[in-house]
C-alpha cells in the first residue's frame, strides 16, 4: 500500500515526486515514459527558468535523475485503470496492480495529429506543436499552422511577433477562432487564411521544407514552400482512466479544486495539462505539480493522523 | 510608455520577465535586488526541478542572465507607489517615474518580526533573519531560531555546521516543518525544540546575551543563554504599494482572479508569494509568473487592437 502513486512522468508527475519524496511520503510514480511531451521533443526548451536553452532531453534527464535520487519507486507501465476502494485507489497497469491511499493523475494531454506522411519524421525539425515553445525558432522564415480555431490564431498571432509569414491552414470551410483573434491576426498583416486546405504531406529532408494540401472544393493538390508547420487541431488529455471517478470539462480537462487541486472523489488528485488550466507550458506543470504534491501530502497527514 | 512593468525580481517576477519578452512585450523590470528571497537564503536548493542541489545565488544568476539575454529593461530601484492614469499606471521609485500599459506586482514578501524589546537594538549584533550572513559568526557558541516552519529548520540545519548548540523556539503546541526536514535537524545531534515557548524579551548589552520567553502553557517565564537568535516565523507580503489599487486577505496577500491573476483592478497583475497563494516555493512562483505573463500579453493585445 502506497501513500501515493503518481501516474504520469511528465514535468507535473516529475515535480510531484520531487515534493513528495521531500514531504516522505511512499511514493510510486508509474509513467509509460519520462518526459511525457517533452520526450516528443528535439528542440530546445528556452522557457524554463534556470536554462536558457537546453535541450528537451537534457532537461528531462536532470529532472528524472533529481527524481531518482530521492529514491522514489518508479514503474514503466501503461495504467489500464484507477478505481476506488474502501481504502484508497486500485491503479493497475498492464503488468500488475498497485494500491495506493492517495493518487495523482499527472498523465498529460497530447497533442491531435494530422496523421500525414512526414509528421513524424519531421517532429522537432519543422513540425512542431507549441507555438509559444519553439516560434522564436522561426524569425524572418514562412510558417504555417495547421487549425482554425482559437489556439491555431492564438500561435498565429505569436509567431507573427518572428516570422515573415504564416499561411493559417483550415481543413474545413469556415474558422472557429473568435472574431476579436481574427481581427488581430488579420491586422499583423503577416498572415495567409486558406479555407478548405487539408493538408496531405509534409514535406522535407533534414527540416520541412513545404507542404502539400488538397483543396477540399476543388480537389486539386497544391504545394506551398514553407520551413514550419505548427500543428494545432486540439489536445487530448489522458483523462479517460479517471473518467468515473473525476469531472472533465469538454476538452476532456479534468476539473479540480484550485486550491487543493483534488477532483471530485476524496484523495484523487489531478495536476498538469490534462487538468483544467489554460496555459500549457512545462514551468507550469512543474508549479501546479508541486502544489498538488504538498496538498496531496497535508490531506494523507490529516487523514492518517 | 511600457507595455508592462514587472516590479520585483524573484522567481515570479523573473519568470514573467522570461515570458513578456517572448510575447514581445516592451517590459521593464523593477527590482531592490535580483532574487528576491532567495537572494536571503543560505541553504542549497533541492526542490527547484532541473537542479538535484543549487545555491540560491547560483539559481538567481542562471535565471538573471536568461532575462538579461532576452534583453529586458531592468532597473535597480525600490518603487514607492502605483497610481492608475487614464491610460494604465505610473509607477514611481526613488529615482524616477514610469509609466506602463499594464503592471504586474511581484514584489514578494519580507520577513517577519517579533516585534519584542531588543530584537530592532541588537539586530546585526546577535539578532538576525538570515543565517548564511551570519551564521559563521556563531562558531562553537549557542544559538536560538524562532519558528517552527520550513524556513526556521532549514536556518537550524545550516547553523549546526558552526554552531555549539541551536534551540528552536516554537510559540504554538506543534511544528510545521515537514518531517523530513525535522528529521534532518533532529539528527545532526545538536538542536532542542522547546514548543510553545513565546519569546517577549531579547536580552542583551553590546551583544546578544540571552532571551527570555514565556511558556503558553504554564504561564512561566524562563531566561535561555544564548549568542544569537535567528528570527525565522514568516514573512509579510509587500503589497503596501497597491494597497489602494487591490484587495488583500487577512496576510495582507494581494487577492486576484486564479483564471487570468488580474486584482481588481484592471491592468494590474499580481504573481509569486505576494499572492495570495498558500505554497510559497520557488517553482510554484515561477509557474505563477509565467501564467500571469500569458495573462497579461492576452490583456494588453485585446486593449491594443
Amino acid at each position: 500500500m502506497y501513500d501515493l502513486i503518481i501516474i504520469g512522468g511528465g514535468p507535473a508527475g516529475m515535480t510531484a515526486a520531487i515534493y513528495a519524496a521531500r514531504e516522505k511520503m511512499n511514493t510510486l510514480l508509474i509513467t509509460r515514459e519520462f518526459g511525457g511531451q517533452m520526450a516528443k521533443k528535439e528542440v530546445e526548451i528556452e522557457n524554463y527558468p534556470g536554462f536558457s536553452a537546453i535541450s528537451a532531453r537534457e532537461l528531462i534527464g536532470h529532472f528524472e535523475r533529481q527524481v531518482k535520487k530521492l529514491k522514489t519507486a518508479t514503474e514503466i507501465a501503461e495504467v489500464k485503470s484507477v478505481e476506488k476502494t474502501a481504502l484508497g485507489f486500485l491503479v493497475e497497469t498492464d503488468k500488475e496492480s498497485f494500491e495506493s491511499v492517495t493518487v495523482l493523475v499527472a498523465t498529460g494531454a497530447d497533442p491531435r495529429f494530422l496523421d500525414v506522411p512526414g509528421e513524424q519524421d519531421l517532429l522537432g525539425r519543422g513540425v512542431g506543436y507549441c507555438a509559444t515553445c519553439d516560434g522564436p525558432l522561426f524569425a524572418g522564415r514562412t510558417v504555417a499552422v495547421a487549425g482554425g480555431g482559437n489556439a491555431a490564431f492564438e500561435s498565429a498571432l505569436f509567431l507573427s511577433k518572428y516570422a515573415k509569414k504564416i499561411y493559417i491552414f483550415e481543413g474545413g470551410p469556415a474558422l472557429r477562432a473568435s472574431a476579436d483573434l481574427r481581427e488581430r491576426v488579420g491586422a499583423t498583416g503577416k498572415t495567409e487564411v486558406v479555407l478548405n486546405a487539408r493538408i496531405v504531406k509534409i514535406e522535407g529532408g533534414k527540416f520541412v521544407s513545404g507542404v502539400q494540401y488538397r483543396d477540399a472544393v476543388s480537389g486539386k493538390t497544391v504545394d506551398v514552400p514553407l520551413d514550419g508547420l505548427f500543428i494545432k487541431i486540439g489536445h487530448k488529455p489522458a483523462s479517460a482512466i479517471v473518467s468515473g471517478l473525476a469531472d472533465t470539462n469538454d476538452m476532456d480537462e479534468i476539473k479540480f479544486d484550485p486550491a487543493t487541486h483534488m477532483t471530485k472523489t476524496s484523495g484523487l488528485f489531478v495536476a498538469g495539462d490534462v487538468s483544467e488550466q489554460k496555459y500549457k507550458q512545462i514551468v507550469i506543470a512543474c508549479g501546479e505539480g508541486a502544489k498538488a504534491a504538498l496538498s496531496i501530502s497535508e490531506y494523507f497527514q490529516q487523514l492518517t493522523h
